[in-house]
């Protein structure tokens, strides 16, 4: 199994189907960079990929190696068979032109990872209003345990660190270099993958 | 304004619309129980009320007094005018069939919140796979910000606590008395609620 890598460019996104067996590697090319990642059950794209239900199982915000990432339907959708950072968010939802106002104050309008999803998604006919919580590959998002606060800390990701999933189920998958400052460090940057095909 | 206390039988789910205005007051009359809430904007039903938003903007994964829940749209949909119990979880799916089979290895098939809320929302035209986050009022789950290891303990609730929510938009709303064990310390209770009308 081998695959082209690609590059996402700064504030993008792309999307790719993927088949059960297929392995989808997502890679920090500079290091700080967060990927936010989507996933839809094909054909029917109703079903999709759950932070509540994935958590939930579990039992922890946190997933990493070994972890499963279940879909809305409790159905399993990835397993992550490698990681090398070992930080990932999954509760917040992708950031979107609303989210550079409300907590950034920016007026110039940028579409976000949210947009940029949307905008990749729209071939197989889903709209902005089905972008669900991405699981946040590379985010950093502390959280303090008495009061609930949460942080969007610099990621831990240094250059070349990755994360390895296999697809359990015919997926299409959108994913972003992220476009919110907060969550690369303020440096917007690409983001590599490749999928290596199961039946190559 | 005021409105007729109406009761949801244990294990089971409500839905009712709500005006901008109305208030929803969700009281746990015995303490110690978990009521999943929902929310989608009318007339339309495709904009809902977003965990990952909500969290995002409130910089806080557990919300109370003051804090607003906002849709998957960014637009504000509740606010909290008054919390007396001051603990609940927006992180989490609501319990299901599936839930029960690979959390607590149950064999007997239960709808759990997340059928009963379906049954509920099914004269709106809304499916199970339209269900998404609730906001888990008196759900209490903790966080270990170390290892993002979460653990569901019997809530805070006293018997009488309450929340009362102030709607900011046309709403139809779900809401139940949860099915879960592990959030109501597997004593299966009652949720009261009311809606005190705007224009009453």
């Amino acid at each position: 199994m081998s695959g082209t890598t690609q590059r996402i460019a700064p504030c993008s996104a792309r999307a790719f189907e993927l088949e059960p067996g297929d392995e989808l590697v997502v890679v920090d090319p500079e290091g700080q960079q967060v990927a936010d990642l989507v996933a839809f059950a094909r054909p029917g794209l109703v079903e999709y990929l759950s932070s509540g239900r994935s958590i939930d199982y579990a039992s922890r915000l946190w997933l990493s190696t070994g972890d499963v990432l279940y879909s809305n339907r409790s159905q399993p959708m990835f397993e992550i068979l490698d990681d090398t950072c070992g930080r990932h968010d999954f509760t917040l939802t992708p950031c979107s032109r609303d989210t550079f106002s409300i907590i950034y104050g920016e007026t110039e309008p940028r579409p976000g990872c949210e947009g940029n999803l949307a905008n990749a998604l729209a071939p197989w006919g889903l709209d902005v209003d089905r972008i669900p919580i991405a699981f946040n590959v590379f985010m950093h998002v502390a959280v303090d345990a008495k009061t609930g606060v949460i942080s969007v800390e610099p990621p831990l990701s240094r250059a070349g660190d990755h994360v390895r999933l296999r697809a359990l189920m015919p997926l299409l998958v959108g994913l972003t270099a992220c476009s919110a400052g907060q969550s690369n460090n303020f440096r917007y940057k690409p983001i590599d993958f490749r999928v290596e095909r199961a039946d190559a």
